[in-house]
């Protein structure tokens, strides 16, 4: 049996903080927000994961030390924008050598950093690790069949982490790769914009599934080039990901692009949605990098004249679809 | 402009002689059955593309020498398991260097070959090359934006296929994987069967990301066993097409694993779909080519015992989930 504290009370670390009760651990969930955690404490439910009633010996605090203190294992579940002013607060309560593991997704836009990234500047002495994969909350919340990676920096890391997630309705596998885990996670969100488009100009599944293969093929190129492996983007945390967040109609990323497709400017398709689409930010990020590293990435540009440079989307479908003519990659030689 | 000759008068060689038509091709299409000849040319309709009409000069012909005389490029779309004897009664009228490009998808259960590898052998002087990707003929007869791989021994009869099939509709990308290309195709569709069974058990996305993915990952394990390489099973005709067969209520594959799922026997599923259900003999095939590379193929072996042996669908899941615990991708070292 292992201590674990939860950082952040939303769904995933919610669903995470469940699975491992049922896998027998002691799990504390800190949020900071006060009348959350008294929520959680006296109602045993979360809005947004209604099936689901917590245990009775689930803890909740909104006292940092507390869900810190004496922890084998720090799940990191704040909004990834969120991750740099947690850790800050975190910074003094950390033991040398504690265990953090993130499971937001995103990269940092005025520093292109990503979010294990800023967990090593702000956190030193962490042992920082990332938990990602093709996983709804409210799936995992029901038991339902999910399959994650955790990736560490030794392996003897990511074989606790996999000790301590692993069930019979939860799969880790593990993996070195920890950078090119939080590339596939952060970008995903720009693709799955992209498929939402498609569906809203009314396209099928064969340009669906293009978008999100030639798409998983670019962040694979820009995650390459900052030293992620291919393998990663070929698996769940890449490919993976992005097909559960392509299919859904819980991703608010897919529904904001399907309104963008019907015509809506990026800014209606956001009041409409009424939630942050972090596709949008992502978009950003993704183009800065492709810049940086000097990587074509035709779709997450075509996304960004589409959200911010008023271009229409059929249009910028039409250019993608005739482009020059290329090789599917440029690796194989005849 | 160039002479194309499409054998085979189904829904996707028809699919196929309209965008080329398009494109500004003449084209001819051949039958077997003289009645499907005539109903097209009069009736120029296919009763499985609803919403095509077949313009006037699109040829149709049950003569398989004028099929093929004088074509610059001849497209085989027959059924999978007509391909040999397609190709012998082909045999005399080809012409040595002729251009012969497969569209269809499976492996020969007997021989354990490649249609193409089929084509080679009984079509010796043809230059076989291979179009493939995630493509629905309806939508590609609908003129919905589509992607597509032409894999050719060489960079020049690739550019070829590329130059003759583009359109604003249908991007081609080129590669030199033949074989790559092939396994992706033909096994496809027993992670499809798969990925229906969960659906039928009623897990969630979740569990069929997680299918899909791992089931790409290890028909990427056999295909680079035989030869074919990582970026294609990465790529469009790998999980691309992958994505589109398990994301449609179109494939027969993924109809027929619902059923199972739901408990029908295997039997009582292909009765109910009143198909022939590819994945069925493609999971033998790929059992028998993961015995004869020694590679592990967990899903494709948990699809054989439930549809051989009748071991309970739910029981293969949790059987799956449970297996040792493991790396992601053993290639990268920590």
């Amino acid at each position: 049996m292992a201590n674990v504290g939860v950082i952040g009370a939303g769904s995933w670390g919610t669903a995470l903080a469940f699975l491992l009760h049922e896998n027998g651990h002691q799990v504390t969930e800190w949020s900071v927000f006060e009348k959350d955690v008294e929520s959680l404490r006296t109602g045993r439910r979360l809005k947004t994961l209604p099936d689901l009633v917590l245990p009775d010996d689930m803890e909740f605090t909104s006292d940092l030390e507390l869900a810190m203190k004496d922890k084998d294992l720090l799940v990191m579940a704040v909004p990834s924008i969120y991750v740099r002013e947690t850790a800050q607060k975190m910074n003094p309560f950390l033991k040398e050598g504690q265990l953090v593991v993130n499971v937001a997704k995103g990269i940092e836009e005025s520093t292109l950093m990503t979010l294990t990234d800023i967990l090593e500047e702000e956190l030193p002495g962490a042992d920082v690790a990332v938990l990602s994969g093709p996983s709804h909350a409210e799936e995992v919340s029901r038991g339902l069949p999910t399959t994650c990676v955790a990736g560490a920096k030794t392996r003897k890391t990511a074989e606790k982490i996999q000790n301590i997630f692993m069930s019979p309705v939860f799969r880790v596998y593990i993996s070195p790769d920890i950078l090119g885990i939080e590339i596939g996670g952060a970008l995903k969100n720009v693709i799955a914009l992209a498929a939402g488009i498609a569906d809203g100009l009314g396209y099928g599944d064969n340009t669906k599934a293009a978008l999100i293969t030639r798409g998983v093929a670019e962040i694979s190129r820009l995650g390459m080039a900052m030293g992620g492996k291919m393998e990663t983007f070929a698996g769940l945390t890449g490919i993976g990901d992005l097909i559960v967040t392509c299919a859904s109609m819980h991703s608010r990323n897919r529904r904001a692009g399907i309104l963008i497709g019907k015509g809506y400017s990026m800014k209606e398709a956001m009041d409409e949605v009424q939630m942050v689409v972090e596709g949008v930010y992502s978009a950003k990020a993704g183009l800065a990098l492709a810049k940086k590293y000097e990587v074509s990435m035709p779709i997450i540009e075509a996304v960004n004249e589409v959200l911010f440079d008023g271009k229409p989307a059929k249009e910028a479908v039409a250019d993608l679809m005739l482009r020059d003519k290329t090789v599917e990659n440029s690796n194989l030689p005849w």
